[in-house]
Formats: C-alpha cells, structure tokens, sequence
C-alpha cells in the first residue's frame, strides 16, 4: 500500500479516468476496472478510493451450492426475470466448475446466449486462482465496481465449500442455497455448514425424482438448526474483535425478535425451463425488504465492510512479508525442514525474526 | 510464536509427554495431539518440534474430488487394500460433505465399520471452520502427527475447489481426482484446474452408464494438457520466491525428462464393492516408486516445507495483526466504511500505520 504521492501521477489519473467510465456505466470500462482489481495493480485502490462513495445501492446476491446443482442455470433464469422486472444485473461467477468461467457445455451456453447483448446484464468470470486470500478480496472488489457503475442486482456465484462460504456469507446480503435431488450426501453437506448462512433454500431440478425428499430433509434440517439456537450468522472474521456483543453474552429479547423473524424459505424450480424462478426472485426482494426494515442490513453492510478491511490488511501484510524476506533465507530454511534439521516453527519464527528486524 | 521460555513449564512439559505418546503409537496421544494443532494451542508448537525430525516416512495420498464422487467411498476401500496388504493407514477428511465428518448416510457408515476396531487405522475428519489459512496449517501439522505416529500410508480427503487445491497438491505426495459419470459439467470443472494436479485419475461408481463417455472425456483433457506443455506442478506460493529455476527459464531437458516420465492413469472403479481399487492402490504405489527413482520427491517434500513454513508465517502475522489492533481503531474503521466516509483501502492502510507504529 504506498502513499499516493509515489504511485506516480499517470497511475492516478488512470485510476481517476477509469472511475469516471465506470461510474458512467461504460461497460468496457467497468471490464477494465475489475480486471485491475483482479491482477492487483496499484492504481486500483486510487480507483476503488474513488468508486467507495458511489457504492451502497445495489443489493448483492449469493448464489452458492455443490457442483451440479444447476445454480449457473438458476443465476441465468434469475437474471432473466430482473431483467423482465426492469432491473439491471451483474453477475460474477467464482467457481472454477461455473460455465460462465469458461466450462460451458453445450446447453449452457444457449441459455446463457439469451443475456448475451443486454446492455442491462454484465457478465464476468473471476479468476479462482492465484494470490491468497485474493479471490475474496478481489471479488468483494468486482461487486463494489459493479455496485457504483449502477447495476442494481448483483448475482455472486460461488461453489459451497469451506472458506468459500465465509467468503459468500460476508459478501452478499442474501444467501441462496442451490440443491438437487439425487445427489445423496449433499444433504448432508448442507447439514454441515452451508445451511446456516443460506437466506433462501433452492431445490433446482425439481422436475427430477426424489425432490420432495429433498425438500423434507432440507425442511427437517432447517428445523434441527431453529431448535439449536443458532442465532448468529454471517459474522466476519474481524467483527468478533470489535466491541460489539461477544457471542458468549446473550442478544437482547429485541435482537433476537428481529433476527429471528426471517424464516428461510424452501423454493422449487427447474431452471432450465425457467419453472419457479419468479418466486425465488420474489423471495430474494421479500428478503431484501426483510433487511432494510429490521436492523439486519446495517449489520450485514458491518460485516461487509470488515470482511474487506481483512482481506485488505492480510493480502499487504503477505506482501510485505514476501518482498522483505530474503529469497536465500526461505530456501535455507526450507532445505533444514526438509532435511529434518528444523520444525516448520522453529523455522518460520527465525524468518519472523529476520522480518521484525528489518522493519 | 511466544518463545519456549515463556510458555511456561508444564505447557513444554505436556508437549513433551503426549509427543513420546504418540511416536509410540498410543492412539489416544495421537488424537490429543491432532485436537491440539486444530484448536491452535500454544503447546502444539513444542509438540510438533518435537515430532519433526520422526516424519518423512509415510506416504502422503490426497483425494480429491466434486461431492457426490464417492471419494469416501473410494478412501474407505482403498484403507482395506492397503491394511490388506499389511500396511497402517491414517485418514484425514478435510470436507463438509464427507461421511467421515459426520455427514454419514446409513450405508456409508455401514462400509466405514469395516474398519473400526482396527488398530492399524486412524481416522480423523478436520474442522472446515476455524481461523483464515488453518485448515491448511492444522492439515499439514496432523499429517505430521500420523507420520510420526508410524503411520505408513496417510490418505486426505479434501473438496476439489479452489485453495483447497493448492493446498492438497503442496500437502500430499500423489494426489488422486476422483470423478463420477453422469455428473456433466464436472468433467468441464476437471479441466479449469484440477485435472492439472491430478497424478492419478478415478472415475469412480464407473458401472453407471457414461462411464467410457468420462473416461474419453478425461483422456481427452490429459491429452490438451500435455500438448499445452504444461509441466510444473506442486508450485507452492512461497517456492516461486525462492532461488530455484523461475518458471520463465526453461527447464533443463534432463529435467523434464524426468518429469513427463509419469503418465497420469485412469482407473475405473466401483468403490462401494471394492472393483478397482487394488488397482489404484498398485498405481500409487506406482506413482511412489517414481517419485523415489526420480529427482520428483525431493522436490514435491521442499514444496510441502514451503508450504507449512508459509501458512505459521501468515497465521502468526494475522495473529500478531488482531492481537495489537485496538479494537475501537478496528470498529471505528469499520463505522466509516459502511457510512461511504472512507474507502476499504485507506481504512486498513490506517489501521496499518497503527499496527506499524506499535511494534
């Protein structure tokens, strides 16, 4: 993170000329505004500082679930009804599995042909490799560009698994869950983990067997994790160290009255003939009424915000510790890890040392 | 990384006794060991000092593969080969969806107690949860607790997405995908990414109809990938900092002689009765063989050096980073985010310069 003053005036008014197209809504300068953010080059937070004040307005959706489940074919089918309701949308796909990322098979790319040329619709795929911890931050970036160029919906697709549910949970304001029948264990997975921060539950293929037993087990599921209490959900890393309630206390009867008065609907659909679509489009605008009217939005944007913070500080401090850590150091240190000489530890804190006093 | 000294005794005094515990292989030292890396006790560093020069012995499998694969499944009858043939096996389930972490239905469980009771298998599933970068850490350290423990083959079940990628392919020493027929876009999915860290393929449940339609599909990726001359893999993040050979200098042919020398098999198996399975155990042990006859392994155990050495180097800096920012500083950043008063960058570049200034 350098000072503004030694990126040099040509990144800045870059970065200035790139934000007036953007916030002009010019689609070619909105590609180049995420394909800054995405490779990291550092006129992007001269664009992202001027961009800030512009976001805020669009309503941020997450589309997550196993591989297979069809969500890509649901975000299409998803945008299709904005469109029809007269919203504009974005879409980014986060999922290496995505056929918006490039493994389109046939089908896909006919259905997904039906955005292409809508000027209303912005597509981009996100690369899923690549720096840690820079997908989310890259991502939650991606959404701030979209957001202040005007688009008013913003559908995130991410597949379901570990971080990428944290990542998810932090970045949207509504969480949908895409399932489908047949899968077996993946009710299970649901189970796991995914099914506390989903807002909304999609059973997609529902025109396929075993549906309705998908849908009871989700029922069943959902009910088990109602009983147990679980009341706190889409909290970021960071905001359990700021002063807000620690999770031991117990949340006033006032919270806990706002908080628990969304409950999480099952929808069914075939997205692929468009079935039941216009519901989970309802519902995901019941949810976002759900927000703005309790205080759940102004803690969701919290977490939001801090999500971003900790990427932030994580991807500089990795950086510094790259760029400061001589290369023959790692390499020794390496070689006496893998010779057995030293633990990982041991290792690792005498490089630390080497950093702290080369600060 | 508080220095030795100041851990106090009967902390290093712990570490000391449950580390004689598990080189002598008692189990319950060896699940005590695996709790303390997952929770981050500050005992486990001394523990895994001490087990570090006992590891290098075993051999490290990673499975990986789209939920709904089999992957369990396929690692549950590969554990029975393997004891079959008069080798200990450790297992390590680093996913949300496998039955191992408790997502079990009936008949997965039923195939899993084939092998309870034996006291040549340890099975373990990882938390997915938990603190940013310790999945990959605590995996890492519990591989090394199985190693030490004598453990001679050590199977990880991991969700083929994203980080989880890298992470698998730096982790182990042959990394298996497993894929299933009929799953459509997985094949896709297989080539943005996985098929690249792939040394031996599965189509697994191959008696379902498109079984031969995935195996030509994966042949057919094999094939793209070689004539793409793609031949570096197992890079770590912290190995292309190194003074090794940059990935823009060609290799020398010697080298790459070496190197393409493997040619990644497609096994077909139907995991729940155990087809195939021997047959992929023979081609790990394959793949073993020439890892050690080739200059393959040594590499492969400097990138999984590298690996452990850089996620303690960022799970301590993230620590040292939330130990030393006052909380309000962090709350207050986040308070001028959501109001649009400051963006994400400059936040954290001042919460930085307080981090900086306390050192």
């Amino acid at each position: 993170m350098q000072p503004a003053d030694a990126r040099g005036l040509k990144g800045a008014a870059q970065a200035e000329a790139l934000a007036a197209g953007v916030l002009a809504g010019d689609r070619l300068a909105v590609a180049r505004a995420i394909s800054r953010v995405e490779s990291e080059q550092p006129e992007a937070h001269a664009l992202l500082a001027a961009l800030h004040a512009h976001t805020g307005r669009a309503h941020i959706v997450g589309v997550t679930g196993a591989p297979g489940s069809g969500k890509s074919t649901l975000v299409t089918a998803l945008a299709q009804c904005y469109r029809a309701a007269g919203l504009t949308v974005g879409i980014l796909a986060v999922d290496p599995s995505s056929p918006f990322t490039g493994g389109a098979v046939l089908g896909d790319r006919v259905r997904m042909s039906a955005l292409s040329g809508d000027s209303g619709v912005f597509i981009r795929s996100m690369a899923t490799r690549g720096s840690l911890g820079g997908l989310s931050k890259s991502t939650g970036e991606a959404v701030s560009i979209l957001d202040a160029a005007g688009f008013e919906r913003i559908l995130v697709e991410t597949v379901g698994v570990g971080q990428a549910e944290i990542d998810i949970a932090a970045t949207a304001h509504t969480t949908l869950v895409v399932e489908a029948p047949g899968m077996g264990d993946e009710v299970q997975a649901i189970k796991a983990g995914i099914l506390e921060i989903a807002d909304i539950l999609v059973v997609n293929k529902a025109d396929r067997t075993g549906a309705d037993r998908t849908v009871r087990a989700l029922q069943l599921a959902l009910e088990m994790e109602n009983s147990g209490g679980k009341t706190i959900r889409h909290h970021g890393q960071l905001m359990r160290f700021g002063p807000r309630r620690p999770a031991s206390e117990p949340e006033a009867p006032d919270d806990a009255r706002k908080r628990s008065a969304w409950r999480v609907p099952i929808c069914k659909t075939v997205a692929a003939d468009g079935t039941g679509v216009e519901e989970v489009r309802a519902q995901i605008e019941a949810h976002r009424e759900w927000l703005l009217a309790s205080d759940a939005m102004a803690h969701r944007q919290q977490v939001r915000a801090a999500h971003r913070i900790e990427a932030i500080l994580r991807a500089e401090i990795h950086r510094r510790i790259l760029a400061r850590l001589p290369a023959d150091g790692i390499q020794a240190a390496v070689d006496e890890v893998t010779s057995l000489k030293l633990d990982p530890y041991t290792a690792a804190a005498r490089l630390l040392n080497r950093f702290d006093s080369s600060d």
